[in-house]
């Protein structure tokens, strides 16, 4: 009789934990991966789909579909509510437990309201294919409503933007929903034009894309300014209603409001009852195992990680998936019998945010590009990095389809008809 | 001074009221469109996205975008709750009145359970992209649940499919769920194979299509049945519930079922205060006015016609098209100043429906086409029907990736996630 396989069960189907069970192809493991949601999120175009330049499944793809050809791979769709660090077993939201002898946590990250979380009805942030079709029909819903509305301040609010937030998502945002609503008021409206269009991007620091270097940021800067989007560097958010934003002495007037600030870890810390940094993330060990479980590796935006040169690890795709892939290896390691230490190193590829349809800035580090070269090339990237051939195909297509008409393919208001009460009110969609 | 134009008034942005406006391009009258969903859509392919071979964008087009370069054209998003005839002005649900000099009724049909609107909770219609994201989600969801149920009397319960109805969008329902089910089962589960998926169509009437010829009935049984569908004829259905369907004195345990068995019309009827036929449709004259009031047209599923040999005119898309025009028509010649009788005359131009990926059947009267080059004929006109150019490139390209790989693309679960209670459970979708 041979010995039971060891059973590695994955929570989270994003990119670090897709990565682990790709780095697991033909190991002879049992990995079980769970996620609540039945697909994998190519987050870095969910913008795309919150604008309605791609439609949600040309950013998403079953995860059972990506790894149907692994047979070491089980995928389960349920929601987890817990671990039993005791007894090593996950605790399903129906009572069931997943047994594993190691654990790889991928459970990424959520919003973050900086304890004001009666913002988020008003100030939707992007994480989910869900947010992304909520924010696309809170923008269109707002032209629909500003086509109707006959008072005149009413309407400048409904035609007001803003976006909370400067780093990569927040200045792709801005870009691309000046480029929608131009798109959509140049003639398909009759009472209101792109000359009423305004899009304000509000950030705490005092240049956009902190993350990158200072004169991208100020190239950036420059482009969002020549795009027509209102750039307010320096500003805290105090107060977000119904009716607006507020911000240093100032009162902006909008009905539409773009959350792209904060993001804190999922409850992950909580169910291994670990030690967490400020923003939720979990403090782990140089090789991410949980110090005293080396059975647990904690990955992506759910591990609190540094370089070492101590700079943070930052929560992007590549970083996820670097950590994904690590503890795979950290797995294969083991079940080699080497124990010697294995600890995560942190390659930085770079930087990259779009400003527009045909402007970007990269940030290599000792390499920097901007403007329409920075475009394609980030095009190109991100067409690459899909996970499957025919997103690519269709990704590359719809952009090419934008890119000579300037039609934007996915213009759909779902789950929302026009009502008395509440255009703009949401249906629940977390459902 | 000019004297004002005349008013059009067009409630529905559905293929009736869609042609009826596109007729009316260039004439000297102020037109405005009301739908309180911001796409037309086009229907015949709806099963395609309830079955994740297409997805919502690839059949649905914002009405203003369609309409945008038509200047006598505005399009305002918004529900109508009833019409002033006297004051001739349309009501919305804002309490504003829309004034009309000529009103054109469009408001199609929506699902009708035989008073029986219990049924609807759990045997969902298509009619609308909510219908089909919701149907898509169902099916998705009953495999997720059969993959983790460990009873195999509740897991049979979970593949098994019913659809009540065999008119075309049951038969081609039918097909299409055979078909995801087998390429979803065949790789991406562990526990559950395509030898447990079950397809069983229930129909009232002794044949399949009964708009169709006899022989063209006969051998899309035997299509269905060589693909794996069980087909129940001569069975009304006597109850529906959360367990399953009962017909004759059959009891099928089932957690999935589809209505495709009866329509009725919009409340256009009360809104009039109208005479209806026993589907709600509104009766009307030849020229397709409201007895009485010749400055209301009634098109589409929303009236009740005729062909001249006494036949019902089939609420298709065509017969919809051509009654559209056919309003059109008669405003124009109303506006030459010419009164003569324009009785509404139905082409029929003939009745199609797909039997699963590779079969169709097509009864052009005296013409009859069967098998693939039905379905190659069938592909070819859906296309070409297609309202947008670039829809049309992207459902042949998806058409032709399904084609060649098996591979659908749209197999998202949205608004959805796996939780404890109620996994197939819904949330408020018309919201």
């Amino acid at each position: 009789m041979t010995s039971p396989k060891p059973r590695i069960v994955i929570i989270g189907g994003g990119f670090g934990g897709l990565a682990a069970a790709q780095k697991l192809a033909g190991a002879n493991v049992a990995v079980t991966l769970i996620d609540r949601r039945n697909h994998h999120l190519f987050q870095p175009l969910l913008y795309q789909v919150a604008t309605a330049a791609l439609s949600p499944s040309e950013v998403a793809w079953p995860i059972r579909h990506i790894l149907r050809k692994q047979d070491n791979v089980q995928v389960l769709m349920a929601t987890v509510v817990g671990v039993d660090i005791n007894q090593r077993a996950v605790i399903l939201e129906d009572g069931s437990h997943v047994p594993y002898d190691t654990l790889v946590v991928a459970t990424g990250a959520q919003h973050a309201y900086f304890d004001k979380d009666e913002w988020e009805q008003f100030a939707p942030g992007l994480k989910t294919l869900e947010d992304a079709t909520s924010i696309r029909r809170r923008l269109l819903l707002a032209f629909e409503a500003a086509e109707r509305e006959t008072n005149a301040e009413a309407r400048r609010a409904l035609l007001t933007f803003a976006i909370i937030g400067a780093g990569p998502t927040g200045v792709e945002m801005a870009g691309a929903v000046v480029e929608l609503g131009r798109a959509s008021l140049k003639d398909q409206f009759r009472n209101i034009t792109p000359a009423d269009l305004r899009v304000v991007l509000i950030e705490g620091a005092d240049r956009v894309l902190l993350n990158f270097s200072p004169d991208l940021s100020a190239y950036t800067l420059k482009s969002l300014r020549d795009l027509g989007v209102e750039v307010e560097l320096g500003q805290m958010v105090k107060a977000i209603d119904a009716d607006g934003v507020s911000f240093g002495d100032k009162r902006l007037l909008t009905k539409t409001i773009i959350w792209a600030a904060g993001v804190a870890a999922s409850p992950a810390a909580k169910w291994l009852d670990a030690e967490a940094d400020k923003a939720g993330r979990v403090k782990v060990n140089a090789d991410l195992t949980l110090p005293g479980h080396p059975e647990i590796i904690v990955v992506g935006d759910t591990a609190s990680i540094s370089t070492p040169e101590g700079k943070p690890v930052p929560g992007v795709a590549p970083a996820a998936k670097q950590a994904g892939a690590h503890a795979a290896q950290l797995i294969l390691a083991r079940l080699r019998g080497d124990a010697s230490p294995l600890p995560f190193r942190y390659a930085h590829a770079g930087d990259l945010a779009t400003i527009g349809k045909r402007s970007a800035v990269i940030d290599f580090g000792t390499t920097k590009l901007k403007g329409w070269i920075a475009w394609w090339v980030w095009g190109i990237a991100h067409i690459y990095f899909l996970v499957d051939f025919k997103n690519r195909i269709f990704v590359a297509m719809s952009w090419l389809w934008i890119y000579l008409t300037g039609q934007r393919s996915s213009r759909l208001i779902t789950h929302g008809m026009a009502t008395e009460k509440a255009p703009l009110e949401e249906v629940d969609e977390a459902g």
